[in-house]
Parts: structure tokens; C-alpha cells; sequence
């Protein structure tokens, strides 16, 4: 363990010195991305990781969507990302990404430069108080030591970087917080060159596993036997082929119901995709009704699945590694601290026969639903939802798909099951960061990545695009009715004088001047035809991004769901 | 006190009705305006202000940008402006202005829809954790009830509004935070008319005031004795008559040094007001040094000042009504708990005889400055510096001016006394809300509002104009260098390899585009010449902001300071 007093005798080099320590043991534990915004009291760390041979920097002026581009890099890396910005509200820019990695377990390490304590809320420059600044939304928030003449004070601090490190990825992964007091001076000196040591203090936990007890098992298999119509319903996560494969035997051999929507990335055949369709038709309740539900991974998209659950009063186990409990449906019954994949196989082991009328009731209607929605849309007149319907189909087997709250993901969800992998930020289900996120994801793969947005989340994030780095793969598919448009889609909002200037919120923007800022590819479709021919050519390669926006009107979107509503329910219930 | 049980039978009501007395409260206690953004959660706060005949209400998509624009809004009317979101991260965008009003002192009263308690945490969409999200950067965070069906619960309510209003106001004004969870639904029928009771529940605290004790007074009598050579240092505040003359008695016929930064808005004949270019000369140090400093207000830009003061170790008494100690110089010596014009009023009369000479050195140094800057800088190439000079002799008297961090702040302090209010967040420092600011401004007069900004704190913030709302009073005047051009500025990173990349952070944007975006006026000089045709038409009167646009490289406004220092200094030490 060094003793930086005795290694080295200049002061800077005090400063200096343990920061790239961390950054070796970062670099030592796997990390090897890093976004940086540009400050001065964050110029060691700023150096440190521009200098580290193994660690790829990017620079992001906006610091709301560096760490939402982080997040994005992290959600597919699934591993941790570093945050570096400066002191003062900086780090406050940070937050709606650190909330939104919080509920969607997405590992950072965000470090964020600080005063040295004895200045804080002493009227200098860029002080806030950085401490604990993130609240109950990282896993943990810790103060860096603002001295190292005690050696405990190095191990001390390479310590806890081992450990916040490690924190971030244990499940459920999450931002951890490092604030890190830097006293001046900021810079090394032309002479000094900066040595990443070959040793670092470096600590991991070994791989580990949660199953349950037999006893516990013994006593669910008992509560399972008098369960003959099960019904599982996976929330968000990523693709996940053991589970995929586990949900596939249930379905198919076992008669067992699996709603998946979009975000849950389960969507297969023997899944039902396309329940927001018919849940909320009162006529088929009780005939749809579990008498089990059991859920995994993060939150639903589906309403209508959620109120369906809680109006019939479905018992709810819920599958969690660390045995938290989300009560999603008002009526958790069971925590299961395990892995969902372990959980399920032993279910394929254990589950007594299952009724085969009720499977076949829901095979029934999403079958239903799957011939009539394209001959529907087909009829309608040219708007968001036709445009999308047709879109999808065209979007590469290959390509990741991103979509922006709140209707491009209602509208996915809507149209059943898809093959790509979908991302959407649920974790707060905010717009603030849909772009970023998907400019993140860019940067991890070179395969294409399609963000799907809005017109109000578009333009609120257009700081994703501010930046210095090449994004071939990105191609942009954006839904501008000038307009929150979900506003008029749901009926409360509607009926109000203040709809339009408080509610929708008309703006005027469109994407073609921002195409031509930054240098992407524009095309415009206002027709089915346009559009058509636009997607022709959409995903031949290129140097730059392509943006493909699609024009329609809020109040004629709202006809069309409507038709589509009643044409659907015609038929849902027509046997 | 109403009980709504009572007095209304259906549930929606019962939502609805406590949001309505909480708008009438608001109103009684005089606030006039609210910056909403759109949500469904808001939903009753929205219809509640927007209906309420004496509020006027804008809507805001972006959320950072909204806190901002309501805080240039507070900041002029010294009154608190109401800020309403929706649940989730809508909240957290708000922060980095909270954290600005908080510093600066500006008051806001925040309004946050939230879910209802049992729903927190259930993986429900746009949920975070709401409750006192913003630490120790608001002076109180409070939970406003859920349910009002017992008669103290609508007293709860009622008190609280008049609370945060109260606490927002009183000294230090700063943000108060009531987080409001709402159940659904959120959305009056078409019957029901909203209805503003006549009687609400009001209390104030009336005015007060904190002298000092006549004994606090003999003795700091007493150690006045002591003091031939006092300087005065305001720090940052708006615009105060009465502090102005009393300062002007002080300077004048007391020979009391007074060094007033841009952001006192106290500069005037016989301040000191170009400190910048000779505080950081050693050899002037001791002649210049005083016995006593005297500060009040807040944050002081001059880094000069504060070095030179740290350096010399100069007692240090520090005016603030609520006795808050900031112990800026590292000698703070007495704490004054008083009004900053009643203890100048009784300093006035209880002075004894100050130093001629002290007085004449600082006086003479101005006045040399205040010659030879002008002739250098109409000798040194055309760049950001003069461009400012320039632009600053035509900006009409009744201007507001708003100055972004970090470098436009800082020209404009180099350039010496101005008479028109300056503006500029000093509380945190950041980039991230100067045009949002300026905008607020914007909607509380008819007078010009000129944004003096760099292009970082430019497009970092262009969603401050994403709105629907006119600004014909607004003029831009951008220094674009492509660049933070603060980094080339100071020695250290400019040695850096990692300069331009991680530090200056290049970026392509101009603001052209932007102006068409917006349907701006917009105007660019590289010169001279262009800059001086330009500003002839400038302020005439438009129904659309306008953009003056100031093109210039960085490393080139890097050698014009050199030299402008460099040539000053020659003068300085001459004699």
C-alpha cells in the first residue's frame, strides 16, 4: 500500500495521485467506459481517465444527458459506466438519470468533484452541498478523503472504490455515488507524468446464488396444487434466453397463460402481447381471471393488465433475488428470493395440470386481435398509429429499439410482439432522457439502434446530440403531432378548456433544422406512401444519423384510436 | 373552516377542492404568477391555476428550464412565482434551479404532484422518491395530506400553504417545497365549476426588524477606533437606493474604499469597480492592504479580491439580518445581524477619520485602469473582450442585464462600472439556467432584457425558449467561440494535452439556426465594423427577441487577454 507523503514530495502530486489510483482500480475491475463533462475542480479525474490506456472517454456538455447517455451504455454493458463532473449543479443535472438507473438497476459510478469541506456554503464558486446530494436514489452515497498523510487514509480511500464499485453491480445494480473533495492545484505540471501503478488494492465478491429452502418449496408446491389457471406476467428486463426457453415450455406444454408486454423482452409465439386490447372489457373478466399470478423483473407498461390483476383480486407471488416486495397488484401474497429462472424451472417440475379452456380462452382473443388490428389499420387514415404499425415491420431483426415515454411505448405495446430488443425508461418513466439513452446505446454496438419518440421528448432532450462522437447506427423515428398528444388520448384531460396550452402543450418545432445542425440525415413522411419510401432506404448504412419524422395531427391520432377501439371491441366480443 | 365531507358529496370533489383553497391562498397572499409544466398527476393544480382569475400561468415543457424561468420571474418581482410538475423526474429537473434560488436567495414556492403514500415504490409508473428531494437546498420541504375527510386535515392543509409561502419570503427568501400527493381522479366533470372560496385561511408575520444592542454597538465603537483604512465590499444583490447613497456618503466624504463587483449593482462614481486588473500585482499588496473589511449581500466574483484579502489576513465583519456566518476571507471576525443599510447608516455618523492616502491609492489605480483600458483595448485585435466593450456603451440605460457564467460574467466585471441592473446566477455558479433566467426576466417587464452569454451556456439551455410565449423585449448578444473558452483562459488546462477535447470541449453549433428555429431576429459580426452596424439596429423595438451573434476563436481571445493584462500592467507599476 503506498504512503504518498513518503513517494512523493510535491503537494500536487498529494492531489493527484490518489485519483489515479481510482482510476486504476476502476480500470483493474473491468470498467472501461467513461463520460466526463467539462469542469475544473474535476480536472484531475478529467486527466486521470483521458490518460488511462484501457478506459474509452467521451466528453458531454450537458451533464442531463451524459448521464443519461451513461445509463444507456451501462443498461446494455451491464456493467458499470463512470459519471465525472464538476462541483455545483453539475451534479444536480445528473438526477433525473440517477433516479431512472435507481428503478431501472443500472449500474454507474458517478463521481462527482467537490470543495474541499472547509469551503462549503462559504459563498465560493459552484458549491452546493454535493453530500447524500442524490438522496434514497443511488444504493449508496460516500465522501471521498480530502487528505492522504495517514496511509489509512490511501487504503481508506481505494477501499471505498472496491466497494462502490462492487455495490453498483450486486443485484439489484444501481448508481452508487462518490463525492470527491479536490483542493487546488487542479493541474500536473508539463513535467510530471502520470503513472497508473501496476498494483492496486482490488477486492470482488466470488459469484453467489439465492434458492429457496425445500421446506419453502414443499409448502408452495401444496398452494400450487389447487392452481389450475396460472398466469405469469414478466415485467421489464433485458432478453434473457434461459428464461425465454423456461417460458416457452410452460406456455406451450404446460397450458400456462405468459402476458409479456413490449418491455418485458419475453414476447414470443404461445405469449400474449396484445392483452391491452380486451382487459378492460368488462364481459370477459371473470372468465380471464387467474387464480395465481406470478411476476418477475421491473415494472408493467400494461394499465389495463394492472387494473385487470387488481379488480379481481388475483394472489400475486413475486420473484426477487433479494426479496423485495412490490405490491403491484394489491395482493402480494408471497415474496420469492430467488432467480426467476431458477424459480421457473422448478415450476416446469412442479405445476399439477393445468385447465385447458383458460389458456385457450386468452390464446383465443390474442389470436382474434392479431388477424383484425392490421386489416383495421389498414382502414384508418394516415396517423401515428398506422405509421408505426408499418414502421415496425420494417425495422432490422438486428437493430436494438429505444422508445421514448409515453406514446411511442403504448403504441409498441399496442401493436404485440416484436423480435428486437426494446428499451424504454421505465424506471421513472420519464421523457427527460429517451435520446440520450438511446445515443448511449450507440455507442456500445455497432448494429443498428432505432429510438422511436415523441415530439415533446425529442425536443426536451436534443442535448443527446450535442456532442463530438460518431453515431452511424442511429436512426430515428420521430412522431411529431406538435404536441403531447397522450393528453388528448386519455379522456379526463380532453374534456378541458385548458387542454391544449396546459395539457398538449402545442410547440411548434420540427426536425428538419435540427437534422441540418448536427449534421444527420432528414426525411419526412406525411402519408402512408412517403413513408413507405422513406423506410426504403432508412437503413442502408451511412457516415451520420438518420431522422425520419412522421407528421400528424393530435386530434385525428385520437379519432383513429378511437376507431380502432370500437372496431377491435366489435369483434373481441362478437362470439 | 370548510369540511369538505360535508359540504360536498362526490369523491372527485374531495380531491379537488383542498387544490382549489390552496390556488386561493396563493392568491390572497399575493402571488400573481405560476410556470406549470404538463402532467396528468398536476392535472388539479394545473386547472386550478390556470382558472383563478388573478394568476396568470404559463406553461413550460422543460422542466430545468421552467424552475429557471420562474426564478428570473422571483428574482425581479422579490415574490414568490409557483412552480407545478407531475410526478417522477419532472421533479428532479427542477433541482438545479432550486439549488440556484436557494443560494441566491430567491423565493419559489414548488409544488409537486406525487402518487398517494401506498403507492410509492410499487414499480408504478412516474414514482420516485418525492418526499424532501431537495435536502438542504430548500428551506423546508413539507408533505401536504392525502385525505381531508377529517376537518384538522383541511386545517393541516390550509396552514401549511401559508407556511411555505410565509417561510419563502422571509429572510433569507429562498424555495419552499410542498409535495402534494393526488389520488385520482384528477379531472373535473363538465358539470362541475370550479369555485374559489371567498374566505380562506391567511396569516403573515408582519414586519420586523434586528438592530444591533447599543452595547454591541459601544464596542464595535471601540474597535473602530482602531480603523484609518476600512474597505467596504458589498457582495452580490439587486439594486438598493438607500445602501447606494449611503455607500456614496462613505466613499465620498469619508474616504471609505469601497469595491463593488458587477453583481452588486452598486457601482457608482467613487466605487472601486476594475479591482481585477491590479489586485493580483505583488508588489501593491501592502499599500493597499486595509485594517478592516466591512461585506454584506452575497457571492463576490472577484477571485482577486478574495485572494488578496485571504492573503493579507483582513479583519473581516460580515452584515446578515439572520446573523449567517460565511467566513469568506478566512478571518471572519464579527458577525453583524442587522440590516446592511441601518449598520452603514450608524457607520456614517461613527467613523473616525480615515486615511487619505489609503483611499487615494485605490483611487488612482482606478482612474489609471479607467484611461488606459479603453485605449488598449481599441489597439488589440478584434475578439471577445472588445467586442464587449463595445457592445456594453450600447445597451440603453433601462436594460436589464443578464450575464451567464463563466466568462461573459467575468468580461463584463473586467470592464469596470455599469449603471443597468446585472443579473447573474452567482448562487451555485452554473451554466446550466442563464437564458431561462433571462427569459423570466423578460415576462415581468417592459423594459429591454439583454443576455450577455457564451455558446456553452447557449445551447446548454435553448429549451429556455421552447415556449409559446412572447419576448419582444429579449436580446441575445452571443460570444461564440466554439468553446468553454474559460479553459484556455486559466494556466492550468491550457498546458493540458486533454485541452481541447476535455476541457475548451469544441462544438460546431451556431445560433442561426436557432433563431430560425424560433423565429428569432438574428444578426452576426466578426468585426469590428459589423458589430457596430449591427448594435445601431438593435434595440429598436421587434416583436421577436433578436440574436446578436459574436464570432471569435478562443485561442486568439486567449492572447488578446494576455496582452490587454500584460499592457495594463506596464501602466499599473509604472509609477
Amino acid at each position: 500500500m503506498p504512503n504518498y507523503r513518503k513517494v512523493f514530495s510535491t503537494p500536487i502530486t498529494l492531489i493527484i495521485q490518489p485519483i489515479i489510483d481510482l482510476v486504476a482500480i476502476c480500470a483493474k475491475k473491468g470498467i472501461e467506459h467513461a463520460i466526463l463533462s467539462p469542469g475544473s475542480r474535476c480536472a484531475p479525474l478529467t486527466i486521470a481517465f483521458a490518460r488511462h490506456p484501457k478506459i474509452q472517454v467521451r466528453t458531454i456538455s450537458d451533464e442531463r444527458s451524459a448521464a443519461f447517455i451513461a445509463l444507456g451504455m451501462a443498461q446494455q454493458l451491464e456493467k458499470p459506466v463512470v459519471l465525472v463532473c464538476t462541483s455545483g449543479s453539475a451534479a444536480l443535472n445528473y438526477y433525473p438519470a440517477i433516479a431512472e438507473a435507481f428503478f431501472q438497476q443500472i449500474p454507474l459510478l458517478i463521481l462527482t468533484a467537490d470543495r474541499p469541506p472547509e469551503w462549503i456554503d462559504q459563498w465560493d464558486g459552484q458549491t452546493i452541498y454535493q453530500q447524500e446530494v442524490y438522496g434514497k436514489h443511488v444504493k449508496k452515497s460516500i465522501q471521498f478523503p480530502d487528505e492522504f498523510s495517514n496511509p489509512d487514509q490511501v487504503w481508506h480511500a481505494s477501499r471505498i472504490v472496491n466497494e462502490a464499485i462492487n455495490l453498483s453491480t450486486q443485484f439489484p445494480a444501481g448508481p452508487v455515488h462518490l463525492n470527491i473533495p479536490l483542493r487546488e492545484p487542479f493541474y500536473p505540471t508539463s513535467e510530471e507524468i502520470l503513472t497508473f501503478p501496476e498494483e492496486v488494492t482490488e477486492f470482488s465478491p466470488v459469484a453467489s446464488q439465492v434458492k429457496l429452502r425445500s421446506e419453502s418449496l414443499e409448502q408452495l408446491h401444496r398452494q400450487l396444487s389447487r392452481v389450475s389457471r396460472l398466469l405469469i406476467v414478466p415485467g421489464q428486463q433485458r432478453p434473457n434466453p434461459a428464461i425465454q426457453s423456461l417460458l416457452d415450455e410452460l406456455a406451450q406444454n404446460q397450458q400456462v397463460v405468459v402476458v409479456a408486454d413490449t418491455i418485458s423482452n419475453l414476447q414470443a409465439e404461445h405469449r400474449i402481447t396484445l392483452h391491452d386490447h380486451w382487459l378492460g372489457h368488462e364481459p370477459l373478466g371473470d372468465q380471464l381471471a387467474p387464480d395465481l399470478v406470478i411476476s418477475f423483473g421491473k415494472s408493467l407498461i400494461s394499465k389495463p393488465l394492472k387494473q385487470f390483476l387488481r379488480k379481481h383480486k388475483i394472489t400475486h407471488w413475486h420473484i426477487q433475488p433479494n426479496g423485495q416486495s412490490k405490491d403491484t397488484f394489491q395482493q402480494l401474497a408471497q415474496i420469492l428470493p430467488c432467480s426467476p429462472d431458477g424459480f421457473l424451472a422448478w415450476l416446469t417440475q412442479n405445476l399439477p395440470p393445468q385447465s385447458r379452456d383458460f389458456a385457450q380462452r386468452w390464446a383465443s382473443l390474442e389470436r382474434k386481435v392479431k388477424l383484425a388490428l392490421p386489416e383495421i389499420l389498414d382502414q384508418v387514415p394516415f396517423g401515428e398509429y398506422s405509421a408505426l404499425h408499418l414502421a415496425l415491420t420494417q425495422i432490422p431483426a438486428s437493430s436494438k429499439i429505444h422508445l421514448a415515454n409515453s406514446m411511442a411505448v403504448r403504441y409498441v405495446n399496442f401493436l404485440g410482439r416484436r423480435t428486437q430488443e426494446i428499451s424504454c425508461n421505465r424506471g421513472t418513466s420519464g421523457i427527460d432522457g429517451s435520446s440520450s439513452t438511446a445515443v448511449g446505446c450507440t455507442f456500445t454496438t455497432q448494429d443498428p439502434v432505432t429510438l422511436i419518440t415523441g415530439d415533446l421528448a425529442f425536443f426536451y432532450d436534443r442535448n443527446a446530440f450535442w456532442h463530438n462522437y460518431p453515431m452511424p447506427n442511429l436512426r430515428i423515428i420521430l412522431l411529431n403531432n406538435h404536441a403531447g398528444g397522450i393528453f388528448r388520448l386519455i379522456e379526463g384531460p380532453s374534456r378541458q378548456p385548458e387542454l391544449e396550452e396546459f395539457f398538449e402543450t402545442k410547440q411548434a418545432l420540427h426536425a428538419q433544422s435540427l437534422a441540418a445542425e448536427f449534421g444527420f440525415g432528414y426525411q419526412k413522411a406525411e402519408s402512408k406512401k412517403e413513408l413507405q419510401a422513406a423506410l426504403d432506404s432508412f437503413y442502408h448504412s451511412s457516415t451520420h444519423p438518420k431522422i425520419l419524422e412522421i407528421f400528424s395531427e393530435s386530434a385525428s391520432n385520437q379519432q383513429i384510436l378511437q376507431q380502432v377501439k370500437t372496431k377491435l371491441a366489435r369483434q373481441i366480443l362478437e362470439d
